[in-house]
């Protein structure tokens, strides 16, 4: 696919096309007790329980489909101690191909585990920007391997796009939909899934107050990177790319930034009334939902689980 | 329904009808890293995400609805600090009746804030035995309610047996299930079901070695009830009854018991890879599947998530 400005319609229902059967269509998960405290009828994309644990095997499978044979046949590389790194190794295995992802060393060992056990190979760099993109560029040149970023790449936004697509599809007459924010590649995947197949479903973002560089990007209409963020929410600590930030600027209906207690709160809710186990940052839709929860009287809203790899011993309760 | 020795198939079926719609019917859950370390294929029944939390509502409700209008008019009691609760209250609003509920006064304060949020009365009692049956039969006597017991009842054992029933429709050709082992409700209608609709699959009764009353009186023929068992599967310290005992007996492949540390294990496990929050009860099949896992490779193999009514603050990991 080119880098153009942003996948089309066709691009979207072609990337569906290419991860079925790679991809879990995940279940929607619902609560009476949740739909009472929120006023409204909640509806919640399991996609904690898609392979690898999160979304993210939705664009990493779709940009490794797109490549030839011959394109791909040294494999793919990544830069990632989160969950692209889990996807881009599963992705990975649909080709035959090695995975080769670098890793800051003092990347918890759990995470580090996870990768390998989905066949990855680890290259392991010193915790900087630059070492990593350093190592990186080495592995890259090294084993011959084409670079799948985790969001800002065009086949990523367009396979992450099909998560919201099949949602509004699963839940007809939804009304809002919130969608966390990292780097940016579900929500602008989102946007431009309700702009092609549903325009009626306002998308809303949801962002970790300590990591808002989304909500600062949109108010200030120019993309401002993260500065060193800290959250519970260690997968929306990225910063927007130049690809998804013009997506969201454009079609966002609001960013709403919730603060760490709001994001704990509402992970508590998850475990406790929807008895799922998620990671912190697919609690904060929820938290955005409940503090806005006067503008959503009576509606569905459609909140993401975005992924589900927590480390049990880091439990915030 | 006469309290003869078991329900018959026609039972379980109007069982089935006099539920419907007033229970879920759960979902199968599977993980493909589970399957891997058991060397089976494993299906797992999600009656954690039951109303209540837990399979007991299905009884309860069955219970409550074989009742006419006249019978019950004046409500229903039990007595429990456990799941029974929450499902008799679920229950009774169903017929529109009230549910008197009798707890210990030492009940932790989050189990008896749930039976109250499902609009249970609660009447209190000191922590004895005695003192619990006491209370309850003045209950029954003051407020002319009927006692619905938790498991050794056979509308309770028929409500129960649907849980089997519709497992077995939605995975065909399973070869052997795992069943917690409480007071036996559970596992009696589940043998039942088997036994009525399905006969080729192998019942295993999975029982903490802490509380292994089930097991103990199957090996001796004879009912032996617990002495103050202590384990973290709480759900589970319960003795078998007289109507549950025999159909165990007759009907069981075998009983596993499973240490203490292996409940924590196969929990921990269903938190990582199932991503689902479970009570400890609600590892303990999978804890007697792995302890047993050269006997089962290949087979299909179905385990029931009981239960998902724990607390936060205490998870043993």
């Amino acid at each position: 696919m080119p880098q153009h400005q942003r996948p089309t319609k066709e691009e979207i229902i072609k990337a569906e096309q290419r991860i079925e059967g790679f991809v879990h269509e995940t279940i929607i998960l619902t609560s009476a007790k949740l739909n009472e405290l929120a006023g409204a009828q909640l509806f919640f994309k399991a996609e904690h329980l898609q392979k690898g644990g999160s979304f993210k095997v939705r664009g990493a499978t779709n940009a490794v489909q797109a490549l030839s044979k011959d394109q791909i046949k040294n494999g793919v590389a990544t830069h990632s101690s989160g969950n692209h790194a889990q996807a881009l190794a599963i992705a990975a295995k649909t080709r035959n191909i090695p995975a080769y992802v670098v890793m800051p060393n003092n990347a918890p060992v759990v995470k580090v585990e996870a990768v390998k056990n989905y066949g990855a190979h680890i290259i392991f760099c010193v915790p900087t920007l630059a070492a990593r993109e350093t190592t990186l560029n080495e592995v890259v040149r090294e084993k011959e391997a084409v670079f799948i970023p985790p969001y800002n790449h065009m086949d990523i936004i367009a396979g992450q796009a099909t998560m919201m697509k099949q949602f509004t599809e699963q839940v007809p007459d939804m009304a809002a939909a919130f969608i966390p924010i990292g780097g940016g590649g579900l929500i602008s995947g989102s946007l431009l899934a309700v702009h092609y197949f549903n325009s009626d479903v306002k998308i809303y973002g949801a962002e970790p107050k300590n990591a808002d560089d989304a909500y600062q990007s949109w108010k200030a209409n120019k993309l401002i990177p993260a500065n060193n963020p800290d959250t519970i929410a260690d997968g929306l600590k990225t910063s927007l790319g130049d690809l998804t930030f013009p997506i969201i600027a454009e079609g966002v209906e609001q960013i709403i930034t919730v603060t760490e207690t709001e994001i704990i709160e509402a992970m508590k809710l998850i475990f406790i009334y929807l008895k799922q186990v998620v990671e912190p940052s697919a609690a904060v839709p929820l938290a955005a939902l409940l503090k806005e929860k006067a503008n959503f009287r009576g509606m569905k809203v459609g909140l993401i689980l975005c992924g589900g790899n927590v480390d049990l011993k880091k439990l915030p309760f």
